[in-house]
C-alpha cells in the first residue's frame, strides 16, 4: 500500500464510513451518492467529499460512490485486508467478550492466545483457542509473532505486563486497564477507558438533570 | 451546582484529571503544582492551568492544587456526587462485566437492574443484582425511575430498545451496539464503539509495517 498522509481526525472517521458501507451493501444497495450517505449518516455531504478526497476519492460525478468498491478499498486503508496476530491478556467477562468477538477474524484480527493469572482456568477454550498462565507469556510472544495485545488486566498490572510485551515485540497496546502505559513513542497505544466514558455520561446527564428539574 | 458553559472539550479531559488526582491521593500527596502534573499527565501545565480555570481554578499561585478539594471538586462537576439509577440490557460477557465494574458504586451509578431474553439467565444474581426478561423491561423503567441504561445487546435490537426506553423515561443511553442509535436531540448518548477502536489500531500497526518493513 503506497504511503499517505492522512490526519488521525479523518482515521477516526473512516470505521464508521466503513460500517455505513458494510449495512449498505448487506441491504443490496450498490451505488449511493454522497448527499444521500451524509443523510443517513448525519455529517455533511463535503465532509464526506473531503474525507473520501483523501484517498483519491473513489466516487464518479452524477454517479455516487460504488459501494462494494468503496467498502474494499476502505477496508485496505485500514488493514483490514491483512492479518495481525493478537492476543488477549486478562480472560476476566471482559477479555472473553473481546474473546467471543465474532467481527474479529473477518476483519484480520487472529486470536492467537489468552493468558490468565487464576489456574482454574488453565487450559479453558474460549472461542476455540486455550487459556495459557501469565508465566508462559513472556516465551510465547517471543515465539508466535504477536503484534496486537489485548490488556484486561487491573491497572496495578497493566504498565509492568506492557512493558514486558513491548520488550519482547508487540508493536500496538490495546489498552482497557484504567491507566496511562507509558510506553515509548512508536508503540501504538489505542485506549478504551470505560470509565472515563461513563463519567462523560454522568457529567451530561447532572447537566441534563439542572436544566430540566428546577 | 451553578450552571457553566464548558466546551465538550474540556469536559472530556476532566476524567483524567479525575483518574490522576485519585492516584495522587492513594499515595498520599496533598498539594502538586500545575507543573508537576504538567510532568506526571503528559500536558502543558498551561493546558491545565486553563482547564481548571474553567471552574474557577482551585489552585493558590506557589502552593499548587490541594489534590483532595481538586479531587472532590472535580468529583461534583462531573456528578459523580449524585446518584445515577442504571440498568444494564443484555447479560452476555460484556454486561457481566460492565455490571461486576467495582468503580460504578463509587461514582454513584446505581446498578438497578439486568435484563436478557435468554430464559436460563432469568433470576440468576450478577452482583447481587437479579437478572430479568426483556418483556418485564418497559414495565420497569416507567416504575423505577432509571435515568440511564447500557446497551450490550446486538445491532439488530439495539434502535428499538433505545426508541422504547426513551419513551418510557430513560434519560440516557450507554450505547454499545455496533449502531448510531437514532434518539431525540435531548437524550444523552455514549457511544463506545469498540470494533471502531480496534481499527484505529489496524490502521495505525499496518502503517507501521508498511513503514519498518521494507
Amino acid at each position: 500500500m503506497e504511503q499517505r498522509e492522512i490526519s488521525q481526525a479523518v482515521i477516526g472517521r473512516l470505521p464508521r464510513y466503513y460500517r455505513y458501507l458494510g449495512e449498505l451493501m448487506e441491504s443490496g444497495v450498490e451505488r449511493i451518492s454522497s448527499n444521500d450517505l451524509s443523510k443517513k449518516m448525519k455529517v455533511t455531504a463535503s465532509q464526506i467529499r473531503q474525507d473520501l478526497n483523501n484517498f483519491g476519492g473513489f466516487g464518479q460525478q452524477g454517479y455516487g460512490y460504488n459501494v462494494k468498491y468503496l467498502y474494499a478499498e476502505i477496508g485496505k486503508i485500514l488493514g483490514l485486508d491483512i492479518a495481525h496476530n493478537m492476543i488477549i491478556i486478562g480472560c476476566g467477562n471482559l477479555g472473553q467478550a473481546l474473546a467471543n468477538y465474532a467481527a474479529f477474524e473477518n476483519r484480520g484480527f487472529i486470536l492467537k492466545g489468552l493468558f490468565d493469572i487464576k489456574p482454574e482456568l488453565s487450559g479453558k477454550l474460549v472461542r476455540g483457542v486455550e487459556v495459557r498462565m501469565m508465566d508462559e507469556l513472556k516465551e510465547y510472544v517471543q515465539t508466535h509473532d504477536i503484534e496486537i495485545a489485548a490488556l484486561t488486566i487491573p491497572k496495578s498490572e497493566a504498565i509492568k505486563v506492557a512493558d514486558m510485551l513491548v520488550a519482547n515485540g508487540v508493536k500496538a497496546i490495546w489498552n482497557f486497564a484504567h491507566t496511562d502505559l507509558n510506553l515509548p513513542e512508536d508503540v501504538i497505544v489505542e485506549n478504551v477507558h470505560l470509565s472515563e466514558s461513563l463519567m462523560k455520561l454522568s457529567y451530561n446527564v447532572s447537566r441534563y438533570r439542572d436544566e430540566h428539574v428546577k
